[in-house]
């Protein structure tokens, strides 16, 4: 029954999402027993169930739709735990180890690119996604480690966060760079101060906008009324960020910021739980869609130049963040643990490589690469957490 | 940013679904402290937010592909609420007042219709928006007024449930009818053969299906894995209705009675809850949206045939339910309660009116006329249950 004469035929789509969330709970399942991230499981299903392999999910309009609604879930989602004032509080080392995670991987990334003979722009989003620390699969792995409560797991954990606001900045900056197709200072600055300036301003309308909104909800009785409010204050910033030239994820992340700063904050995150455990999927199940197997064959010699590029790239990405841990001061704390815990991409690296692929910035082959790299590191992190775990987690 | 070069231009959805949200709400929340059921502030806002008096929300891919995903949800939440066994035991009585409910209101809208000129396959389409009753409004009108537990508020229920299952097999012949162009005995026996058939069919597989499914859940520890398994086996089986001829609410309700089978009802409920606010009101949005508020001005002669109509329709539509009341046998029950119980039409009338419209059976006029029935009934519902109540409610 088509009610609304709708153009999207929906028989297909319903068959693509219902075995997008039973192959990424299968997979995610999977991974999860094998002490993997979930999400490593949940991308595979997307390479599995892509059109290279099963071909069961297409990359229709449809599912590319609601894996946009995911993204802007999953980030609205990440903007709600984020504590401000307690990530101020983290401070100094935390933002040492974040940037120091930024520069390292991006020097690397952006180096070992050029140098296998890529365009600048290429190297750019390279760099970029090398970037990304997943503060989603940090914080899991962490949790599941319970060693979020040590100092070593506050501080990767708020290196994370700021790894994350600094990644919607980096993907503003990339994005502008992507659309005018020029690398130049004057319009790197100019997405930079959109970027900074579009969150900052939307943190300060955002807290006192949401605080008001809050109460306005706790007035009304009527069935579903605060997801409601949360999700539409989140889509409208989105749209404002979208509007103001940022990227909506942005807003969706401020949003999140501003209504974690409300005392209905737990209500919103156990109503939005069921919302991005349906549409996050669809994000990861897309991304991993996108992967063409037959480029993963080194009989290939065709294909060797990527799979080569994925190694070099894995190297340096473990390498940087790795680093990046022992630029945290003070005290006796173990810096390698801190350096392993920032190595997982997850989804903002993915982002980055989605993002590039659309604008035609990554070729095939990079684009592949760089999705290869976000598994290896994230498979690689785990392990590592627990070879370099301090003795008193 | 367009992370996959989407075609779908997320920017004016984001603003569109934003604005539906916080307009439904606004608006269902007016209606409850007026003592209406919200839905009916839904549609309100639909038609402030569509295109024939603000424009907000425009009737675009995204918004109608997110209307589809809310009715299915809606429905696979109705069947989730449905006890197959309570409702076998209410029996007879409710079976006689849903029965009578849908002949007397599908004789007099058809009749009204073709008095007035209409064609047959037009009268087709009003008579069986009017056999639906709104399991969902009746049951919350009945929940705030605390007269569930009463026998008239058993049978009501029971009866909505079974006409609520009616108008599903009703919707798939009259689907057909629509499809074929032809209303012949065969066609409309082979639809409800099917429509019958598939709901009989996927509640036999469905249930020892869903148990199993739930079983192998619980063994399984990755976030989120209860919701995604529950909505994929609703969307799949919703899929399966499709393509087996039938209607993908049919699928999704089936999902649901199946669901509501298993010791996981309550969790799944809960999960589903906020997915349901946030995606029926969109589809409740999306009706409105299509009303042309210019089609309702009785300044205009143009517009008298539809306005006529939709008194006829209004008029017959309460008494066509009013008197199916009667036919509860049984014990000194208040059968003008249970009449006035039958009244609202809600969601289910709005399909088949969205679903006429669609496939071109109603024309505008008729459409609007039907939609204000709708509207009509629901709101003189609350009202005459008020004054009918029986004194031990």
């Amino acid at each position: 029954m088509e009610p609304h004469g709708i153009p999207i035929p929906i028989g297909p789509l319903l068959l693509a999402v219902g075995c997008a969330l039973l192959g990424a709970k299968i997979l995610g399942e999977i991974a999860e027993r094998a002490g993997l991230p979930s999400v490593l499981g949940e991308l595979l299903a997307g390479v599995l169930l892509g059109s290279s392999v099963l071909g069961l999910v297409p990359l229709s309009d449809g599912i590319l739709l609601l894996a946009e609604i995911g993204v802007i879930v999953l980030l609205f989602e990440v903007g709600l735990e984020t504590d401000l004032p307690e990530l101020l509080r983290v401070g100094g080392a935390a933002a040492a180890v974040a940037l120091a995670g930024m520069v390292l991987p991006f020097a690397g990334g952006y180096g070992v690119t050029r140098l296998l003979g890529y365009e600048q722009l290429t190297a750019i989003f390279v760099g970029a996604a090398m970037t990304a620390t997943s503060i989603g699969i940090t914080a899991r792995v962490l949790s599941e480690m319970k060693a979020l409560a040590t100092r070593e797991g506050q501080i990767i954990l708020g290196a994370a966060v700021i790894d994350d606001v600094l990644g919607l900045v980096m993907l503003a900056v990339v994005g502008e760079v992507a659309r005018t197709g020029k690398v130049d200072a004057v319009s790197a600055a100019k997405a930079t101060g959109l970027a900074l300036g579009f969150l900052i301003a939307a943190i300060l309308v955002g807290i006192p906008l949401g605080r008001r909104l809050i109460s306005v909800v706790g007035w009304a009785n009527v069935r579903g009324v605060l997801v409601s409010a949360a999700v539409a204050f989140a889509l409208l910033l989105a749209w404002a960020a979208g509007w103001a030239g940022s990227a909506p994820i942005i807003g969706a992340f401020a949003a999140g910021l501003a209504l974690a700063r409300t005392n209905r904050r737990r209500d919103i995150e156990r109503a939005l739980k069921p919302v991005v455990d349906l549409f996050a999927p669809i994000f990861f199940i897309a991304v991993g869609a996108q992967v063409n197997v037959r480029l993963l064959n080194p009989a290939d010699p065709a294909n060797r130049p990527a799979l080569l590029l994925a190694l070099g790239l894995t190297v340096i990405g473990v390498a940087g963040k790795f680093l990046a841990g022992f630029f945290a001061w003070g005290g006796p704390i173990r810096r390698s643990f801190i350096g392993a815990g920032m190595v997982p991409r997850g989804e903002v690296g993915l982002i980055f490589a989605a993002m590039g692929k659309s604008s035609g910035a990554l070729p095939e082959g990079v684009f592949v690469a760089v999705v290869i790299t976000v598994f290896a590191t994230t498979f690689l992190a785990p392990p590592l957490l627990k070879i370099l775990r301090p003795k008193a987690a």
